[in-house]
């Protein structure tokens, strides 16, 4: 059982004898990072970041079109922004900038609070582009970064937003940025009106549009600001197919625009949307392309259309941000408890006088064999559909209930047993035996950690760091801690998964998620007032040896109260009144009231 | 046009001339609060508590199971809790618990923070129920609890848990909660086995479990204990039925627990999922009962059960959180542009010599008649297909592609024109007239506002709340100002919104997003760092005006890098030092840097 790691693991990881271990420097072992932390006293869900992951992708995107555009003898440059909305935070945008640097890598903002972080963070001669929606303070920050010194180019999303750059440029009397423009294509979705195309797309403007915009640039004479042209046909674009078509029709428009007399029109933006192979299993691939394939087309046929219509080779841009982020960040979430539905004949509680029913379920059980099985099961069935009605209806009791489900249960085992050997012709056996899954609670909220399986039915890689040695035979669905039901991530026979059998009161078991570093973190939800989890970002010495370059602690209870802008103080305040109003003694009012206040300080997450 | 008020409005607004009303008090039109907060200096997304909903839904809830109680002389009594998860926020909590004191109305907690929530503010007497998977510091929790003197029970999730109560209990030395059991029913699904039934969901014990809790709690001496047994068929019940058979299951269960020796077993817990109406269009209804039949019907099974298997009538608790917290808070998104692809026969620029293609358009365009129209609209779309086929073959340029675009459009709205007399017979035109929509730019984001839309497409009801005396004649759709293709709530034929023509730079037009106060804020997701919004709670003092009792602003720039664990100093330091590093004259440096430190307290949302 690999997990499907060579489908979707790119090498970066390798199972070596029981464990995972990390494909990097001294490849250390996930589980003895995980034990180096909890000596640290981490518990609960962790999520690791490897900034040599980072490295790897870019090195990948920057290396992969260089090669094609030496092999094409291609005259623009490729260049690419990290689109910050597809991970904000510090933790990882602080390694991504060092990274950056060799390469020149941007960035790019989608809002004013993206914004400013580009300008405080990004590489002094890397580009930053600026897209989505902008209000005249967004394009004034905008200046401000260009005045800086920082290469700008501001996508226009409508012609307002062009009148407000034109307005804003005024204020300042300078011009210190280029502008882009977003295109709408006819080609990004299925055929043309009637149908949801890439004419109903939310962004961008028209081939008529677009002309009003020249127009106004010539008119402003500001038309040698305009630097750029910019789509995006999608993220974690699965076919290719759409996007040789998108790149053939912006490839026409530059070249109409460059005619239209913008010369200094240099670039295309091909936007994201490069994928991320996320399937666990061979026959649900997620995309049908390598980078390798990506860059090539995309290099030759610009190169194609530059030629046929006689104008410069355009700089090739790019945008793709899961490519980039998703592989660094493992979510390593303990599992506590198992719930399998195992029924045991020593549970029964047989009455001397039992209901009918009962005496027949039980006289099936003893009596099945290879010849009736698939008839006593179906007995088996029926008795229990009219136990549980009579059930309903009072007729019978609790105790008759729960030996009814022990004795259906039994049943049901044997037959699975006789229609193992004889290759599972029954196909309701067959089903259930296939559903008969073990229930693992894992220390995590799906809502906090993993938002795009809640919203989008994204799947992750997952598996379990030990125990790789042994075969997993337990069909498994994991739950997470929420109070929701929609806190599970269910397998079927299809794309199934297959755990250990673990007895956690004697060792530990961890499921890791793969390829979260994208998206997960920002839309992550504090359903149940389950915050952030435990962080650590992990590099290598000189010597290759790992090292927990830093460390950050889930959220503690008082903590997330603070944040939902509870006072702390009124809350310790009524806790300390709600126990000193009591009938207690003054010295179990003071022992409570510490042991209190130091569970305030607990974290959000279980402990066991 | 009311927008469907009649449907999901529950009587709390109206329509009056060009204004929706709120039916209380003085009945102060919202347009007149947004003014008035306006005036106090709040743009952007606006979320407005009325805490006259709140009390409006406890008392409903109350009131209609106190007369099913009285008119089918049912001996138990009835109580209920808020579970926290629905809405943690310190501005719905803190109206909440003043309301419920009248009514005994207690907390539901399903996690340790939410636990402390309860512990500080519930009314001493009121109920408080723990559900949820826990550790032992969440069990202590609930003792300390219990030893403050709330009416505490613990749902125990599993067996697991409850003895972790035992040990918590002999920590203590003291027994202050009671306990309740989680019941698996198999009535939940849809059939036994081998489906996706009761039996196969994430919380509670089936039968053969609950009794070996009894069998436990006897042992250890605390079957005195056991007061509730608890049972969740889950949210937004649409349909009355199944809550009917789950209360019959759950019934007998409650009669064989009191004759195997429960005899402090005293009720039944029915969790939530009492339905909110969500519905704009009366086919598409979410619901098929009213509050009074929820009530009649849970009363009524249950003294039937009591009655035939001769034993107390339980005590009725119920969890519903959505019915108490939805209706209490509107969202106001004020609309920033409307994106429009009008084209206009002045905008072609016919050049002295056109493609075939264009001429044959033009022509189309000019002849088009009653008689011909059917035919002419498929020649143009005919020839626009392959217009754009030529454009991205480099054989027309994008001059010829915008005239074919403006043509194409206006034959289009001709053809529709003649249709429209002849009474739509024409398929492909009737789809796209209805699919001809205005794109209403508002100033939120989906995933922070309405996350729940983003993640189980769940409809909430939106209208304008001005204009209202004028026929909406626009088909809209509605784009939030995240750079996500998501961020948008589509409209279709047979569930459309129509809204009004407005001019921007002259007025104001908001829309109003029902219905939002039930897990919205906690579940918000700050996509491209769009963070919670503006609030405001709105009461009404005693001669009937209303007030704005709290006002909180949208998060600042600068707080939100705070909050994602940027240091705030770090970050002015480098904007400081980017700025001091250009040749810009120091004066200007001076400026710029002014400018930037005010635009870090820019609010996140956009401002025009």
């Amino acid at each position: 059982m690999d997990y499907g790691i060579n489908i979707w693991g790119e090498n970066n990881f390798f199972i070596d004898n029981d464990r995972l271990r990390i494909n990097y420097a001294n490849q250390p072992a996930l589980i003895d990072i995980i034990k180096d932390l909890e000596d640290q006293g981490i518990k609960g869900p962790l999520l690791l970041r490897f900034p040599h992951l980072i490295r790897k992708q870019i090195n990948s995107l920057y290396s992969n079109f260089k090669q094609a555009i030496k092999e094409f003898d291609y005259k623009g440059e490729f260049k690419a922004v990290f689109p910050l909305k597809v991970n904000q935070f510090p933790t990882f945008v602080k390694p991504l900038i060092k990274i950056a640097k060799n390469f020149n890598y941007g960035l790019e903002a989608g809002s004013k609070a993206e914004l400013i972080l580009a300008m405080t963070y990004n590489n002094k001669n890397a580009p930053i582009t600026i897209n989505g929606f902008k209000d005249k303070d967004m394009i004034r920050l905008a200046f401000i970064a260009g005045f800086m010194g920082y290469n700008v180019t501001i996508t226009i999303e409508g012609l307002n937003e062009l009148n407000s750059i034109i307005e804003v440029s005024r204020e300042y009397d300078k011009f210190p940025v280029f502008i882009g423009i977003r295109i709408r294509l006819h080609t990004s979705g299925v055929g043309v009106w009637a149908k949801s195309g890439g004419y109903e797309s939310k962004f961008g403007l028209n081939s008529t549009e677009i002309i009003e915009a020249i127009e106004i640039l010539k008119k402003e004479n500001i038309l040698d600001k305009l630097k750029m042209i910019h789509f995006h046909i999608g993220s974690q674009i699965n076919d290719i197919g759409p996007l040789k078509k998108a790149i053939r029709e912006a490839g026409n428009i530059y070249a109409d625009l460059r005619k239209l007399g913008a010369k200094n029109l240099s670039a295309i933006n091909i936007g994201g949307g490069l994928a991320i192979e996320y399937s666990q299993w061979e026959n649900k691939r997620d995309r049908n392309y390598s980078i390798r394939e990506f860059s090539n087309d995309v290099v030759y046929l610009l190169k194609e259309i530059a030629i046929k219509k006689n104008v410069p080779m355009p700089d090739i841009f790019t945008e793709s941000g899961r490519f980039i982020a998703s592989p660094s960040t493992i979510l390593i979430a303990p599992v506590i408890e198992l719930f399998s539905q195992e029924y045991n004949a020593k549970a029964l509680r047989l009455k001397e006088k039992n209901p009918d029913l009962i005496e027949e379920l039980f006289d099936l059980y003893n009596l099945i064999n290879e010849t009736n099985y698939i008839e006593y099961f179906h007995d088996a069935l029926d008795h229990f559909e009219s136990l549980l009605t009579l059930f309903d209806l009072g007729m019978i009791d609790l105790i008759d209930r729960s030996n009814a489900e022990i004795l259906v249960n039994l049943i049901i085992k044997k037959a699975i047993i006789f229609a193992t050997y004889k290759g599972f012709k029954n196909k309701e056996l067959k089903a259930i035996n296939e559903k008969t899954q073990e229930k693992y609670l894992a220390n995590f909220s799906i809502f906090q950690s993993l938002p795009d399986f809640w919203g989008l039915k994204q799947r992750f890689p997952i598996m379990p760091i030990t125990k790789l040695n042994m075969s997993p035979n337990r069909s498994a669905t994991i739950w997470d801690i929420t109070c929701d039901s929609d806190g599970e991530i269910p397998f079927n026979k299809e794309t199934p998964l297959y755990l250990h059998e673990v007895d956690l009161s004697k060792e530990s078991y961890y499921l890791a998620f793969f390829l979260v570093g994208a998206y997960q973190e920002i839309l992550g939800m504090k359903h149940n007032l389950f915050s952030y989890t435990n962080e650590a970002i992990i590099t290598f010495d000189e010597n290759g040896d790992y090292k927990i370059e830093f460390l950050e602690r889930t959220q503690k209870i008082r903590d997330i109260l603070i944040d939902l802008d509870y006072e702390i103080d009124e809350i310790e305040n009524l806790l300390k009144e709600n126990l000193q109003n009591t009938k207690l003694d003054e010295e179990e009012k003071k022992e409570l009231l510490g042991e209190l206040f130091l569970l305030l300080n607990d974290m959000v997450y279980l402990k066991d």
